[in-house]
């Protein structure tokens, strides 16, 4: 087996943490900002020197590759270089510096790949700056329509198109990725069930389905000292009510499902005044999409009016789980098991651009341990270690699909022969 | 009994708002902006169109008085001519404009008044743009101290002390209001009840006391999808369930107690992130100061701990219940009955310049019905008869207690000269 270079492999995820830094260990990075710009120029800098070409597409999706002995579609690793606001500096980055750390092993090594190993950076994947997260996945996977992107506009109105315009980051659409032997994303969990159980690495199967419905009760305001209880319509009372309601059927469905109200408005939200309108959120996430349409059932079952308030709900989205590719994932685990590692098997429950690859290219995903589950904030963390772990899982797991795949390939040239 | 003028009364309160006029019948003229300085403007020229001498005090508000026969300490109406943003034209606005037309309808009629009448415009009563509401009549009262109130900023960081300046209403501290024989103060409900009870007039006793609390509940952020129920510490839950809780003792507390949970927020309201923190103001108001702190006791017994999320809870302000004075209400509440017109006791829920007032000068206050219990927003309304049947109580209790405390003045002289 294959390892890549602990100390390298540290100083280049260092070395991209200093781009949009926070100095609290974090990154803003924010796609196509300034610090995006710089790390994309570090990416092509580092490819470039590790013997890769670097092309661009038009979202601004970027791809090393370094050739491979055969003229044939390539073996793609990847994931994103930008962050939200104040985000860690391992979310997304891993995927891109360990995609870089394993072909420069790979040349170093002097191994010669049947395909050519292609690193790729996804764009806007997080959603922080544009509208919505995994942009540039969806419109390679034709999940969204480029000319919708194009105009999604940040807080200071610059659309989506202006600022990769703005960037130099506008390539050509015939260097989207279109065919692959396969895509391999290393990420953080970004939970906390690897650290709590002590294994080492996620293989993943699939991402969870989910389902977001934002639930509003509509009563009336009024001014809080001036108005006696039985003459309100009070919709923040009402909304206690219907959240712990969920709460109790909500318990009844099997326990691995996750479900959170993350998001709650009142209006106008003055202490003085009754609120006329209380508006949240339950998203929920399950392997299962029965166990999702169960949530849904609920919501649907909520009474229409309460404390003399109107109860609402409507669904804002949802997606079916998605399944990775059996082979993929099962180079993943015996890759895994070879280097001597604990691994689980898990789902993500968190969106990842590899959920759209996985429409047309055979793909799976590694992940390793993150501190306390944290992501998306400063203090997110990952052990060197841990990802130098995560890193030769991909290296020897990017090999194997080589082998595999060439070895397929041969027996269908055989087939075909005979 | 004597009757203001309904032609004139109304046209007077429209005439006052098309100062900072919404278009939706209501008014946005915030203190010591231009419309409210429009506003102070026609306050001068109306009240010396009547014969009145206007004074204005160090805090900008303004006395327009008509003299008396005797000089002693004169009997005051008024009220407030600043607004919330988006609100309506009767909140405060009343008070003024029916002061000036109860001098007015003196003046016409001949009547000679013992003592000196005056009209009072208070500065910046909502606190809409300067915090805190009330402020000037709290700087009258010594409840609040001037230095303070002079460096409060708007969101635009003007201070106080600045607008008062640019706006040319900056008076002599010797202007203050110091002595009077009463205070009176009209202003619409501002609550439902008078109109759900077909009573025309509200007989003020005074102002119920209060207390506003925070409550906090904090657990731990983290991502919505990859974090496992049993791992979370969700305060979104725990505090629905304190809300429940709450309102569960609240409601054996005495009915006309009333209370609300105006304002909550959750960190860092995303819908795909457990939040890590959720706070929410409980406000509670009664005449009896037994109940209030009855509420106050619900609150600390409230859990330390729930659902591994920690709950602490915190006063943000209070008021004793304000009584006012006895034979000013009185006086109110005879001739609202020589009126023939249908009365009800009852105490304020809401604040008002007359609170800090009656904490050195005999108080009372009228109420006439708020449609719907509306204020603080464009469509709030009152009838312009109810509006006039006010000022016809404002003007005969004036003209009553004008009596009432010079018989008793005479009588003190009598007593004297045998």
């Amino acid at each position: 087996m294959e390892k890549v270079n602990r100390q390298r492999l540290q100083s280049l995820l260092e070395q991209f943490a200093s781009f949009g830094a926070t100095g609290e260990n974090g990154v803003t990075r924010l796609s196509l900002s300034r610090e995006d710009i710089a790390a994309r120029d570090k990416f092509i800098e580092v490819s470039e020197e590790i013997g890769m070409s670097v092309k661009v597409d038009d979202m601004g999706n970027l791809y090393a590759t370094l050739s491979g002995k055969k003229d044939m579609p390539p073996i793609v690793m990847g994931s994103h270089l930008d962050s939200v606001k104040k985000g860690g500096r391992f979310d997304g980055t891993l995927g891109v510096v360990a995609g870089l750390e394993v072909v420069r092993t790979i040349v170093e090594r002097n191994i010669e790949t049947e395909h050519p190993i292609t690193v790729m950076n996804f764009t806007n994947e997080e959603g922080a700056r544009f509208d919505p997260a995994m942009m540039s996945s969806g419109v390679l996977a034709g999940k969204f329509a480029k000319e919708d992107m194009l105009l999604s506009a940040d807080t200071e109105g610059v659309t989506f198109g202006q600022a990769l315009e703005i960037s130099g980051y506008e390539g050509e659409a015939g260097n989207r990725l279109r065919e692959a032997a396969a895509f391999v994303e290393l990420h953080i969990e970004q939970g906390p069930v690897l650290e709590h159980t002590g294994e080492e690495i996620g293989v993943v199967q699939g991402v969870m389905g989910m389902t977001c419905c934002e639930i509003s009760l509509k009563g009336e305001s009024n001014h809080a000292g001036t108005t006696p209880i039985p003459m309100r319509k009070d919709p923040m009372f009402a909304a206690a009510q219907v959240i712990v309601d969920l709460q109790r059927e909500l318990k009844k469905l099997p326990e691995d499902l996750v479900y959170t109200i993350g998001r709650i408005q009142a209006h106008p939200n003055i202490h003085t005044v009754i609120p006329n309108e209380v508006t949240f959120t339950l998203e929920a996430r399950h392997t299962s999409m029965d166990v999702v349409r169960q949530v849904e059932r609920i919501i649907d079952r909520l009474p229409k009016t309460l404390e003399r308030c109107e109860v609402t709900s409507r669904k804002l989205w949802g997606r079916e789980t998605v399944e990775f590719d059996g082979a993929v994932v099962n180079a993943v685990s015996e890759t895994a098991a070879e280097l001597g590692l604990r691994t689980r098997n898990m789902y993500s429950g968190a969106g990842h651009d590899a959920q759209f690859i996985a429409s047309y290219i055979p793909t799976a995903m590694i992940f390793v341990p993150s501190a306390k589950g944290y992501s998306h904030r400063e203090d997110e963390y990952t052990s060197y270690e841990d990802c130098a772990q995560g890193a030769d899982v991909l290296l020897n797991t990017v090999l194997k699909l080589d082998r595999n795949a060439s070895t397929q390939e041969e027996k269908v040239l055989e087939e075909k022969s005979v």
